[in-house]
């Protein structure tokens, strides 16, 4: 695909033939306001294939990169024959716009604020991205850049696990940064998550003779109750500290409001260390509850830091500041699947992620540009 | 209006001005042939106008009968100047139709047993009501023979609670029978029910980070197990035996998947005995969860079984068993709250109404029959 002229706008033929405009992405400059526009680029999980376009033309216009396109995954990489290859992940994709399209932004100078639906989840790392992989034409260590789709919606439309599945060379390395917001720090490995359902089931009859019927909402008292006198494990993994949670997320029961409840749903979701496996977790949670029958019904397990890797080591003086634990469960888990060590890194605040007044701080594309081209430089 | 002439239809003009055929009933004949005839003139709760304008037209052919027609309740009534008069009412209307009409019979002779949508709730009553309506043309006591609609649904729409708001001195009397199924025997009163809500408020939290929220599904097992581990009162009113409930009867709390949920919500039905008032009933709910919020958002007190009157003792001895208490909440409730004590008493079992397999044994149609005649003859 020819590079773009700079008139703003490229015309690039879409996946279905047509011809589709396609904002320019300048990755020569700021990457503040490269975040700018990557933000007015709409790309709501499942509509990513504009925001792609232009991830693609503007990184075939560097040289020193092979650039690969796979659906609306693009997948770019220096090949310098280096001892080590790391790799340098982030999503195109956003949760639904809340009339925060297209961007504005709040303060100015170092104050500057940059509001608007993927600012902080995950523009801002995207630009960083970009930039550094335009701006890294000799890095120290081979580089794969990735930017995948469908990453806020169900696991199986997953960009990265799709490549992970049918193109797993394509994800090689020794170290893996996932450009998820962190507020600019390292953020170790992940929390794995696992679901748990308790069906608790009883006898229906009519409220007004409720001996010939037996509770199971009742039933679920010792449940909620075991949970709430549950105290959360704090369990040390590679020198990194992870507050576990175990608690019920969603409870139903009943029929009508003169019957007694044949049966009552709770639903649970524990977060476990990622030193657990899938069967000690369920085990784990058997133990707190015991009595209760518990189907798992869904599990992603986390990663391990690997902060002792020399990559890592590395990075984190590149950085210039400690680690900590991610208690969320991220795309990290899907590089530890595959074996490779991975943390987050990435401007603005993970809380903000999602909500209606999502923002990034200019400083934290900063100082996540510098972090990374003193990494790799 | 003229009464039929034995054609087996007659047309009566409808409410809307239009002719439609109404079934001619035999109230001079057998009791379990009119039920059967009853089942099959569907009158699911709304659609009861052309069984209304069929007993209207058979209760107008008794001269000893003043009868009233409002919507599509009927009242039939005797003036005999009698010290007494006594009510005795049934609904007309049944819950929808479950492939259970026209009706079946199983078994012959003494095990006969009539099946079909409202054999058990109430048509066996009211074949019982009518054919003794017709055949007690000199009672000992004056008689208020009363059929009335919608029964089973939304209780500002009952034609009983209707007739007590607007004419209630069609319900005059100093006792009154209500004839839904009872398997034969007296069951004095019934139960108070009262609905109370609890809304536990939490703070909503990423579950990775529950220590930020505050589980409000959690807060409900220490109500669940309060209502779990509570012994239910056995309360004894004019010597009869209620046995009160209190239920969980429905639960609700849950965002999603990954969200400390922030409220729950738990639904309670309390069952009372009649001697409780609705403010002493919520007060003794409170008691036994304290600590909670409760919202009271229904109630229903019961009816004290009067047994104590003497027309109830003569009808005991008329029956020829005891009395038990009624735990379910019935129609003799609007009754109690005219000051007119009131017992459940017809053909048919309780626990077969609204069933599938709803049926009456011909046996008890005979049996009621006998028994109102006894005592009124």
């Amino acid at each position: 695909m020819a590079c773009a002229e700079d008139t703003g706008v490229s015309k690039v033929p879409s996946m279905s033939g047509a011809t589709v405009e396609s904002p320019v992405l300048d990755l020569a400059g700021d990457p503040v306001a490269l975040l700018q526009t990557l933000i007015d680029i709409e790309s709501v999980s499942g509509d990513e294939q504009r925001i792609a376009d232009a991830v693609e033309t503007a990184l075939r216009c560097c040289g020193h990169l092979e650039v690969i396109r796979d659906g609306n995954v693009v997948v770019a990489r220096t090949h310098l024959d280096r001892a080590e290859r790391v790799v340098i992940a982030g999503h195109l994709d956003t949760v639904p716009i809340a009339d925060n399209v297209p961007h504005r932004t709040r303060n100015e100078g170092e104050d500057l604020e940059i509001w608007g639906r993927g600012a902080c989840d995950m523009k801002g790392g995207v630009a960083v991205q970009l930039v550094c992989a335009a701006t890294l034409t000799q890095p120290r260590r081979d580089v794969t850049w990735i930017f995948y789709d469908n990453e806020e919606v169900a696991a199986e439309l997953n960009g990265l696990g799709r490549i992970g599945r049918e193109r797993p060379e394509l994800l090689d390395g020794g170290f893996a940064v996932l450009c998820e917001p962190t507020n600019g720090e390292i953020e170790g490995g992940c929390q794995g998550t696992m679901r748990l359902v308790c069906e608790l089931a009883g006898v229906a009859a009519h409220s007004a003779r409720a001996w010939m019927g037996h509770n199971a909402i009742h039933d679920a008292g010792a449940l909620l109750q075991l949970l709430a006198d549950h105290e959360p494990a704090q369990v040390d993994v590679d020198g990194l500290t992870y507050r576990e949670g175990l608690n019920a997320v969603a409870i139903s029961g009943g029929i009508a409001g003169n019957v007694i409840p044949d049966r009552c749903r709770v639903e649970i979701n524990y977060r476990f260390a990622p030193d657990k496996s899938a069967a000690e977790a369920a085990a784990y949670v058997r133990g707190v509850l015991p009595g209760f029958e518990l189907e798992v019904t869904d599990v992603a397990t986390g990663a391990r830091p690997g902060l002792d890797q020399p990559a890592a080591a590395e990075f984190l003086t590149a950085v210039g500041a400690g680690a900590s634990a991610k208690f969320g469960w991220t795309d990290v888990a899907r590089f530890a699947e595959m074996g490779i060590p991975a943390v987050n890194f990435g401007p603005g605040n993970p809380s903000k992620a999602h909500a209606d007044d999502e923002f990034c701080p200019a400083a934290e594309v900063y100082r996540c540009r510098d972090a990374l081209l003193a990494w790799l430089r």
